[in-house]
């Protein structure tokens, strides 16, 4: 597969052309952000960390069933996957009390939601990516009444395998954000990366933040943190 | 009927015990406020305005079977209504992009929405009166799924006949929100106001605000507007 031209790029990623129309390079860097991006820096080693370890999950996925854009990882900080039209919403869901939700509901972090929370914002910067309904989706023409329902389908399917998975490396995912896309034949599969940059991951026994928090929050050792989540995965899934 | 103690009073109205327990009366004020308190003032005649406003309308809804906390009005400020247990969440209906929503997913003023958007926001002032989902409203135990379907069930309704009703006036409803409370028998019934301070009415023809964006937006006779209103529903409901 022959890399082509470079594309866009976001906060965390690269993206390239290939020789095949329908296929892109995702390229992950080390870079950091926060806040909407008033936070910057680099984290050591993340890029290959997140590549590692979004390679193992989206492999688990697809065995499971999940339809994604992964095809084959190319090396240590590079993707090749399915080119995707990406629905301008993250899907977030949420299996424990924190960040930006416990903030906006007055709520302590740290609590086990009695029932599976779904959100989802609306993938615009320059708006801050704000928390939005169902009907605000549809007004936005970022989705169908009938593609939420398909949406929200997978992401419950995902998240009940993901926490099986992370509960096997002794890990609480507390909560974590997705992205889907529309393929060539207009089929929604899941895209973007699943990472300690986009999931909460709380060590099962001490409650440490293993995740992009510590990043957020100068919490220290934070290649570490992603290092360690890639080892667990590692031994669980091999 | 007896008015007894004050008990509490919000930003617009207050509170009085009466000799009957499950009563009470509301006083409508003349103050007005807006963003979250912040902007504070005084609207002359908008209480008795309000209060008849409301008067009309919960007797129109009334009449069109919604059941709601009205009983009668006792006087220019006065009304006496069941005493409920206020559900802590705002109802809001958009028939037309304005206001947060218009600023929440950068959208101008004006446009009709193909569909009826819906929203609910958690009533804490401390937070704001933030945006919330289903699912949060559940988490804060402030309605279940079955008393939320409920109430937009109800929502949906109020809004079909008060679109009949205001169009009768010559006004556009662009959007509105209601509170709803569960009164002795643990029923949910719409209670609080629906008046020119709760609703954006828009003059059919020259699309002139009779709402209180005029207050909001320092545009100017705001007392007009208010008893422009009160005419024009007098008017239709005669
Ligand atoms: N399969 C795919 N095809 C096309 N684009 C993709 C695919 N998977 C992910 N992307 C997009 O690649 C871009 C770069 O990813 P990155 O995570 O760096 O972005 P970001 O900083 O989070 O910005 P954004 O707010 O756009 O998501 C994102 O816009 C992401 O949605
Ligand atoms: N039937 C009722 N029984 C009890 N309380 C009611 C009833 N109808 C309305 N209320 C409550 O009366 C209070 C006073 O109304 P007002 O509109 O002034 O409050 P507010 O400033 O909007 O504050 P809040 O944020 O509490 O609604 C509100 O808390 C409202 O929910
Ligand atoms: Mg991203
Ligand atoms: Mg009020």
């Amino acid at each position: 597969m022959e890399k082509k031209d470079f594309l866009y790029e976001g906060k965390a990623k690269k993206i390239y052309a290939t020789s095949e129309e329908n296929k892109v390079i995702v390229y992950y860097k080390d870079d950091a952000t926060a806040f909407n991006a008033q936070k910057k820096g680099s984290v050591e080693s993340k890029g290959e960390m997140n590549n590692k370890i979004t390679t193992l999950i989206f492999q688990y996925l697809e065995k499971n069933k999940i339809p994604t854009h992964y095809i084959e990882t190319l090396n240590e900080r590079e993707q090749l996957v399915e080119k995707v039209s990406i629905v301008p919403l993250e899907m977030v869901v949420r299996n424990y009390v924190a960040g930006s939700m416990a903030k906006r509901l007055g709520l302590e972090e740290g609590a086990q939601c009695p029932e599976t929370v779904f959100d989802i914002c609306y993938k615009k910067d320059e708006l801050g990516d704000p928390l939005i309904n169902d009907f605000h989706a549809v007004l936005l023409n970022a989705a169908t009444h009938e593609e939420l329902k398909e949406m929200y389908q997978l992401t419950d399917k995902i998240n009940e395998l993901l926490k099986d998975l992370f509960l096997k490396a002794d890990l609480i995912l507390a909560d974590f954000k997705i992205e889907f896309g529309k393929n060539k034949d207009g089929k929604i599969i899941l895209a973007d990366e699943i990472s300690p940059d986009t999931c909460r991951l709380w060590d099962k026994d001490t409650g440490k933040k293993l995740d992009k928090d510590r990043f957020r929050r100068d919490l220290g050792e934070v290649s570490e943190a992603y290092i360690e989540v890639y080892n667990r995965l590692q031994k669980v899934l091999n």
